[in-house]
């Protein structure tokens, strides 16, 4: 890790922004990926970089926590923030590959809404993330948490049309069962965008 | 919100009792549903009624944290046992959305069974809930809770028997994909209601 | 239970070990039964035993809780610690269940892969939990974790692997819901086990 000038309070915000960042990686790459798919497109490596660049961000923040003796937020809940940004990421991953194994010819519209509605609760998670360092934006904090929520019910809705256009267009079973999976895998994508938003929240309420 | 004569603390308790209400009267509603499906039942919209009223509930409860100083509890657990109350709502409403959107000619009995043990789960979590604001009922509030483990495990046994009897009565492949993911999603269900007897026992357990 | 020459404390120490090594016990008798397979296994009899058995050591540690002014963390913690290391032996006998009820004939080497790994994290887990009695074994905990991580990500590349195998060799529709559940789940089962460790990490966390 470079020299930084930050105080150490700081170092613990930089690292939450750069974890979110990955997220908004993700989310941005996967979308394009869908938009124009391909099994051997180089955004599946892409997204494995992106991953274990989180991963790496991840335990600096949790080495950090074990040598800092003063920390931004109880421990508990930096560990916690931390976690659910890293998990974002895994699961944007964990989708992509999930496409390619199952060696899917193309990609369906439905799909690629459903990237979409993902990459915009990435970008509405690192807004949130991005005022943690500044009390005087809780407020908008807690309005980028309420973005955050409606994209999860606009996801649910796409989900619905999503499934609803797979059983009504698809006739090969295997099929179904490969669409109705990535469907359901973005579906929990987006509600893990939702999971930072809970601890973001909670975090706010414990600090008053 | 009307003028309330209660003291602080107290509506919270009664904001929770509200929640836990909601769940109930979404999974009595969902539980009839399964007795009389039809695909343009009128039930389906008053699922979607009672989530949103929820979701004013949760929002309400939410609002009010930011604005107490004093709360009954830790602000991080009020948070966590308002969305664990929530979850319930919003995931029986989408298992009734599931159920239309797949366009099901009738209903399985494994999948009413399933929906009478969710019914009687969410009428637990709210006489736990209800136990509350009493300090002299926290042995029957975790009796209540101990009752939710009950049905949970009973849960796991009528799911069992649910996914036996698809496997073993229907031969149409997209069928059987369409039942088991109701199946699971019931069970899930269930499972946030243990969620909630979960918080509920975390926060006992806290405060002595 | 039987009389106890140890200090109170160390009493919840034995109790999350005796947690622990039945999730061993419920991961190692699943692995065997992977390796010979049979829809009348006794094996399956055993899992059932031993969830039984772990919940009985569950709820004694929340017993305890209840009847304890001192505990070793705080107690939101233990009882989180203890509901996660119960949670890992369910799924286990959960997953064991949905294989006898789907009577499949035998089992595929993928599974047999898939159980080794979580037969790993599930020792990794009694590893670390061996070392919360001991602060001077701080660092060695760390290090399980880490090692309950890299098993998760193996677990994530074999199932990679599992589903890749199973759309590619398996026409028949019906056995591929039921072999990309049984991958699922056994996916979940060694997510569990990182669970564990979250909680575990958070726990050292807090307690500096």
């Amino acid at each position: 890790m470079a020299f930084s000038l930050l105080p150490k309070e700081e170092r613990f915000f930089a690292l939450f922004d750069g974890l979110a960042a990955h997220g908004v990686a993700a989310a941005k790459t996967f979308h394009e990926l869908t938009r124009r798919w391909s099994c051997d497109s180089p955004l599946l490596e892409r997204l494995h970089e992106i991953e274990q660049e989180a991963d790496i961000t991840t335990h600096e923040v949790k080495d950090r926590l074990d040598r800092s003796f003063i920390t931004p937020y109880d421990r508990e809940d930096i560990h916690a923030l931390t976690s659910k940004l890293d998990d974002v990421v895994d699961i944007i991953q964990s989708a992509s590959n999930r496409m390619r194994l199952y060696r899917l010819p193309s990609c369906r519209p439905e799909i690629v809404a459903l990237a979409d509605i993902l990459h915009q609760a990435a970008l509405a998670v690192a807004r949130a993330v991005a005022c943690l360092s500044d009390p005087s934006r809780k407020r908008r904090l807690l309005d980028h948490c309420i973005e955050i929520n409606r994209l999860e019910n606009e996801g649910d809705q796409a989900l619905g049309a999503a499934l609803g256009a797979v059983f009504a267009d698809v006739q090969d079973p295997i099929a179904v069962i490969k669409w109705e999976r990535i469907c359901e895998t973005l579906e929990t994508a987006i509600d893990k965008c939702e999971d930072v938003a809970h601890v973001l929240e909670s975090i706010l309420v414990k600090n008053g």
